[in-house]
């Protein structure tokens, strides 16, 4: 029997009557093929037309099983040729780019100037499909035409829109249209722009505390109120905040993975948010910086797609999940604010560059997204494990390593009583990067000494024991 | 026969007796030939010298329907070596420039989604270096290191700021170092800068009346107070400001060629505005936006270069002296502010894109883009005559053409006493772009009907001649 046609008797053991939906089904056992080496990369799979009659269900559970297939770049549309295994599917010799660099001078607390081992809020940056980026922005500085050289949509790419709107869909479960989606230059930028439309001075937010400090920065700068409200090990507290300020117009939130707690916002707090911004007409800014990096299961739905009364503002951006240096984020509007955003955005920017938007609307149609999220996110696990092992070989038990289930960084617990700002302190002196878990709280409580460090950039676990020795011989 | 006499053959079928004239059937027939691929990317065109001998018809004819092809991109003028089809045009999907579309819709008044004829607040496109631009463009997608891959310095890339300080020393009189320069992403981010280090709601802002309609958009929207101030022949009244807001906070000029009239500041009004922001430690922002673009002299130092009390923030950029599909543009701020606007940029914004930042740091210090302004100024005071003596020849006496000694639209002024918003109107439905001054207007006197026309991209008289008519015969 073939690869192939094993696939196809296989299939036939889905179960109907299951709580997963059968295109959820076909698509973990072909995925779970692919995985194992049943089906090889380059093989081709049976087409969703003969599938569909061969297994005697409806076309679109063939066809959105496959589209997820596509979508995180397992398999590969061929048109005609039919559809097979993405033929380079496979991670690479990790090279390590981030050796402990002894002097290295720390930057500023968000916008380092120069690369520390576990620098926050960084992609791997050693895996990056650099070779196709580069051929991609060659191909188009060259393909310029005057169309290109004029002011660009000052919402974004159409291109560039509809592949985002597309992405969000499969991804994400959020179903909006191009019109829905106005690129910005990153999410102060999709901050500042909900700002001017939805909000006015005095206005409360609520913020999770802790919480990401250019957030509340931000929002006190353009003279919001912020109002903390407390997370726990389900997320934000929504009845802290129902307690302390029912009546705020926003809420600012991290549901994927709590920044910086990188706990996930439980379903009945989803619910219980909703329905709070229902209630009060509040608006929820969801900030969904890395939701597609979740390590023990598919990444979860954005809040977003629970979203029925139009009352979430969806923030996405490309800098973690593909580079900081190209400024580009998005921000999903409810259709019923459309007209709002699209005043509010013609008033105060002039669009993001031609240049950078057509790579990457490129990058996303030719697959190669789809791709290097899924090869970052099995990446990722790898990194965050051997990350873990490496450091609690040295550190414990002097320190405790909390490992989320999603995210880019770890959370670094001193046991001994030492303040997280001295240890950090001491960390950059010896060329080490980590923030102060102290420094993104609102309210001091006191209780939380703990060091946040990125692994995406830690190659190896040799790598993470080097590094864990520096941190073990500070004093 | 060569696809070039069987061009020249079918061109011997045009009809002298038909409604359209016969510039536009040359012009139909030779678009009709590229586009259905008779004739190539790259191939030679019988000269306008040989075709007029041949065809019997008069020079000014062929010279039209060549004028227009080479304006819309379709081929180009190799001097001694003849005129090509475009070698690089993207058939089936022409190049339109300065095609007149009937019916075309009116785009947003200022971002235009296509390119009509007189589009305001373009340079030219034809001859912009798209080979060097495209050069660069590869090498620095291909150079791209992983420290090009983080987050871009927030303050804008130290090579670029650099640039741009020498640059505003030898071009604009502007004596700053790198560390006063901020790159931004266009005028409006660096007004919006400009406004939430310095200002605060309420405050009163002197405008030029009439003036750029953005600049007011953005002030208003952002709870600014609008003073307007009078414009004569050298430029903004300064005493009216005195008089009637001299409590005002700031000022927002555009003393090079004043936006729309185009009259230069004269020095004792710039005196006078430095002596006001220095008695009431008010701000003046002067928004030079195409102050190179002089033809009558050589450019006119910036109002800053005459700031001795650190009072002047500069506002450049490269969207009209290079593309404004670039984004890139900046803001030089007194030393004083340097601290202040560090701390509005660091919350508010996450820098511009590395790699057009990069393309633009090469451009810069391989002498391209002096060169570039240098060409342009050239070829700006040429198109400006040209485009003048046509529509003269056309328009007049029925309209007063106004040319100014600076910028890159002239004023069209019709002396028969049509609304010029009526005109405008008329116009776009012919295809054709044009602003009316009364849109520019805050107080409506009334007495200023006018219709603002960009020349950078009509690339003939024989154009303007065209363009001109169809304007004639609007009702």
């Amino acid at each position: 029997m073939t690869p192939s046609a094993k696939m196809t008797a296989d299939l036939f053991q889905l179960d109907a009557a299951a709580s997963q939906p059968l295109y959820r089904q076909i698509y973990d056992r072909m995925r779970g093929a692919i995985a194992t080496g049943v089906l090889k990369p380059g093989a081709r799979i049976p087409s969703a037309r003969s599938l569909t009659k061969e297994l005697g269900l409806a076309r679109g559970t063939i066809d959105t099983a496959y589209a997820l297939l596509v979508a995180e770049g397992y398999v590969q549309s061929r048109g005609q040729a039919g559809t097979i295994v993405t033929p380079d599917l496979k991670v690479g010799a990790p090279v390590t780019i981030l050796l402990p660099r002894p002097g290295a001078e720390a930057g500023d607390s968000f916008r380092p100037d120069s690369i520390l081992p576990f620098q926050m809020g960084l992609p791997a940056l050693d895996l990056f499909p650099r070779k196709i980026w580069a051929r991609l922005g060659a191909q188009r500085a060259r393909a310029m035409q005057p169309a290109d050289m004029v002011h660009p949509p000052v919402f974004g790419l159409p291109a560039l829109r509809t592949q985002i709107a597309a992405y969000l869909q499969v991804s994400r479960g959020i179903i909006c249209t191009p019109s829905q989606v106005f690129v910005t230059s990153g999410y102060r930028h999709t901050l500042t722009l909900i700002v001017q439309a939805l909000l006015k001075p005095g206005d409360q937010v609520w913020l999770e505390d802790p919480g990401y400090p250019p957030t509340r920065g931000l929002l006190t700068q353009m003279k919001l109120a912020p109002a903390p409200v407390a997370v726990d090990r389900e997320g934000m507290v929504v009845s802290d905040g129902l307690r302390t300020a029912p009546k705020a117009c926003a809420a600012v939130v991290t549901p994927a993975h709590q920044s910086p707690l990188s706990v996930t916002l439980s379903l009945p707090r989803r619910l219980a948010l909703l329905d709070w911004a229902h209630q009060y007409e509040a608006w929820i800014v969801e900030d969904d910086y890395d939701g597609e990096y979740r390590y023990v299961s598919r990444p979860i739905p954005a809040l977003k797609s629970l979203d029925r009364d139009g009352r979430v503002l969806y923030a996405g951006t490309f800098s973690k999940v593909l580079l900081p240096s190209l400024r580009l984020a998005y921000l999903v509007v409810p259709q019923s604010q459309v007209e709002r955003f699209e005043a509010t955005i013609q008033t105060f920017t002039g669009g993001s560059p031609e240049l950078t938007q057509a790579i990457l609307a490129a990058f996303l149609n030719q697959g190669h997204f789809a791709r290097h999220v899924q090869r970052m996110r099995k990446l990722y696990a790898e990194r965050r494990a051997m990350t873990v092992a490496g450091l609690q070989s040295v550190l414990e038990p002097s320190f405790r390593i909390d490992a989320q289930p999603g995210g880019m960084h770890l959370i670094l617990r001193p046991l001994d009583g030492r303040s997280d700002r001295a240890l950090v302190t001491r960390m950059r002196e010896a060329g080490l990067y980590g923030e102060a878990l102290s420094d993104w709280a609102i309210r001091r409580d006191g209780d939380a000494s703990a060091v946040l460090v990125n692994f995406t950039n830690v190659s190896s676990r040799e790598a993470a024991v080097v590094l864990a020795e520096r941190i073990r011989q500070l004093r």
